[in-house]
């Protein structure tokens, strides 16, 4: 057939389009699997999709992906065979029938996900199945496992490689730039991926980004771990279990979190860049992720289970959930936080440095012989001594440092106050009506907007006071942010 | 933004594609809903998807289903605005977390799926949120009267409309072409549209074609009941239960059969034509589509309750099905079988005479005041005097005739016997295998081509003698089913 090529992407699908009537005469039907081969007998595989009307007979239509991974011309001779269907179709359609999959069998979908060989139709029937009919702790083990061995690792030679994780929810929580170089001032190795905002303001990558890169190769991440113990970079620059985006990618839609996804995304991860001891922070509050105390300790469980199964130390910590950690949130706002608070300036958020010191405490306590309250005062004396400012701005450098001072970080130009309606306490600050509020400012896309909070949780106000100022790039996009916020401030005053 | 035509068509959601940068300055994500909206305010609901690279900045990608909703020019300007994700998502997710939805939830979704609302990936999740977590038959019924409310219906003004269907699996089981003519003779309306194969050799209606045409408006439909009490068309040419097409497109590649899906489908279908009584055959055997006893009754009594239900009075019949019925397979030789039945010729074959004479006893026992045996007469009467043969003719010709005498039909022109491999009895004939052989041979793409049956069940043979003949239209083809029957004939021989 003579390929013809379409100038679209399918976002990672290898897909081709035939007419109806070259199908038909093919026996083949919409889904089926082809082989491609070129005149070298070079093969992709690819799914079938049909077309009527645009293509012409004997005309094969390919998807960006499949062009360019099958290497043709535009007009090109190639045959086209019927294939087999993976499988992982099998697989998938028994796990939906409520059956308990193999290592082997997850490992197949898994691979068969990363490798483009499955529609987002087929891997929504994976995430459902999973989702209904629940993963055993041992298929989690399996998806882990096999997320981890389908994807690029970090080698790291150490006895102790310390790591932790957010499972997010919390607006402004950038504890990740406090620990680390708490923790790495000490001798500890934190190799430190992050991910950049999905449904949130400011995810940790994009913060860091307002100061320094963090998009890497892996071979740079070794050098910055030899070299200083630590980084603090953008997940997605490194092709960690990349399965788990693309399933990801697929839950979108109808907002599903399958927490046998959630356990084997974090913790391949995890394990990807070589973790030993791992520090989870599950925050629990309404409007945060996890709103039940229970869910929250069947998870904690199930990591730390899961863990060890992978010659992982993980410690679960729950923490407060209920309103957002510091006072900036959007990432220039964040940074400023964090750089005020290194810099010892009187304006930098305690709540954050509180939670940074505890966290590093913790992970502290996990990798070196001390206690608890040793650990404490080693994380205390690393930030007031300035040796954790020190490791800060190593690790920036390192990075290609952009800004190093709280003073030059530039806020967006269009503000506005938002005040309290009544006089009363605050008992309250919702993480979702904040983070949306943040986001129609045009955060995370627009760095410099966001909010900056006043007032916290058990803080007095009189009717009047300014709770938060909202920061935008431009008015319609601050006009925006107001109208919300006037519909609901996201404070509870009592 | 400006309209670019992609000039590709999606098979029916409605997408858009904008470029990453503009997407994200938009705040909108992959999966979104966005308003189109034209210069004179008319507007196109749509889901977006991003593409990197293809589009310029301010360019909006139109697949053609949008491109021609719209109707807008390329390069056209138009308005852009992100709307509300449907609410039927939110319903799939409460149905996968194992919530029974409530009718207004179930229209909501089937209107949504009818409407291009939803790409494939979100109907993926209510197929499998139906099929993990089992629809109850309130749901199904619920489904069932979405189905028909969104699709178009055959309004037929009589007490009694007589109907049937089969839920397939077995090879050559033409009744539909015997029942129509023997009821209708005896002055009983049945409106029979029929589908066409998918996995099998042949579909009624692929069989039906050939002698002649099955595709009518729902004005034409009409004329035919008034004139002659009866049509055989095929279904897809009127717009019955519309989504249930749909659903069944996301279903194929994992090849999943939801009950709930199965049962709403077959009903939707039939209450949408007015029928009132509805014979249903389900034939049970190896290689048929239901293996075990216990399903079929499973299956026979859902069906009872739900006509009810829907005021319908239905009756299910489980039927012999460890071989195919009739000799002939794949549509031509179907056709003949039955000119022949129609002809009193003696190849007729007798089980599908004897079938066809039960199933309509069942029907005229079911709508007139006489008990089965005198049904069974009544049939037979009509079958012997050669009105069942006139009422035959006249259908084919309201439907403009192509072939009306079994000397007509021509079949494929390369020829091959398969012959006995040992001496003894006939035990089983598999469907499947026999299904697979005669699509295989070009079946039902090639009218011509397929398999006749010189030997069925209980039938004795000797070693060599011939069980079978293959038909079909080319060399390749023939050689292809030829290689298929010698590994595995799909007789079991005793």
């Amino acid at each position: 057939m003579k390929v013809k090529r379409l100038g679209i992407s399918t976002g990672g699908t290898f897909v081709v389009l035939m007419n109806e009537d070259d199908a038909a005469s093919l026996m083949m039907r919409k889904g089926d699997r082809v082989l491609l081969v070129k005149k070298d007998n070079s093969s992709v595989d690819a799914i079938l999709d049909l077309s009527s009307g645009m293509l012409k007979k004997g005309q094969i239509g390919l998807f960006e992906e499949v062009y360019s991974a099958l290497g043709v011309r535009n007009g090109e001779d190639i045959r086209v065979f019927p294939s087999e269907k993976p499988a992982s179709l099998d697989y998938i359609r028994r796990k939906l029938e409520g059956k308990e999959l193999s290592r082997e069998e997850i490992r197949q979908i898994v691979n068969d996900i990363t490798n483009n060989r499955l529609l987002d139709m087929e891997i929504a029937y994976f995430v459902s199945a999973c989702y209904s009919n629940r993963m055993t702790l041992r298929e989690t083990l399996y998806l882990t496992e096999a997320m981890i061995s389908t994807g690029d690792t970090l080698k790291i030679n150490r006895k102790v490689v310390a790591d932790k994780h957010c499972i997010g929810g919390v607006a402004g929580n950038r504890t990740t730039m406090v620990i680390v170089p708490i923790v790495s001032s000490l001798g500890i190795v934190i190799p430190k991926t992050s991910s950049r905002a999905i449904t949130s303001p400011a995810g940790t990558a994009d913060t860091v980004e307002v100061l320094t890169h963090v998009d890497f190769s892996i071979k740079k991440l070794v050098n910055f771990i030899e070299k200083s113990n630590a980084f603090m970079v953008w997940g997605g620059s490194v092709n960690l279990a990349p399965a788990d985006d693309k399933i990801i990618r697929v839950e979108r839609p109808l907002s599903i979190d399958s927490e046998g996804q959630l356990l084997a995304s974090i913790l391949a991860k995890k394990k990807s860049v070589s973790s030993t001891h791992v520090l989870i922070d599950i925050p629990l509050g309404r409007g945060a992720k996890i709103e039940s105390r229970i869910k929250a300790v069947r998870l904690k469980r199930k990591f730390e289970v899961l863990g060890k199964l992978l010659g992982m130390k993980i410690r679960c910590i729950i923490t407060d959930g209920s309103q957002p950690i510091g006072n900036g949130i959007g990432p220039a706002l964040e940074a400023r936080d964090v750089l005020w608070l290194f810099e010892r300036d009187d304006r930098r958020p305690l709540d954050l440095e509180e939670k940074g010191l505890m966290m590093s405490a913790h992970l502290i306590n996990m990798t070196k012989n001390v206690s608890f309250k040793q650990a404490l005062k080693m994380a205390q004396d690393s930030l007031e001594s300035g040796k954790a400012r020190d490791k800060f701005l190593e690790i920036l450098k390192n990075q290609g440092a952009k800004i190093t001072k709280s003073s030059q970080i530039k806020l967006a130009k269009f503000k506005s106050f938002v005040k309290a309606e009544k006089t009363g306490r605050v008992v309250g600050i919702n993480n979702r009506v904040i983070s949306l509020i943040a986001r129609s400012a045009g955060a995370p896309f627009d760095k410099k907007a966001g909010i900056y909070l006043f007032k916290k949780k058990l803080d007095s106000v009189s009717e009047g006071d300014v709770l938060y100022e909202i920061f935008a790039e431009s008015p319609s996009k601050l006009k925006y942010a107001e109208e919300l916020a006037s519909q609901n401030s996201g404070y509870t005053i009592r």
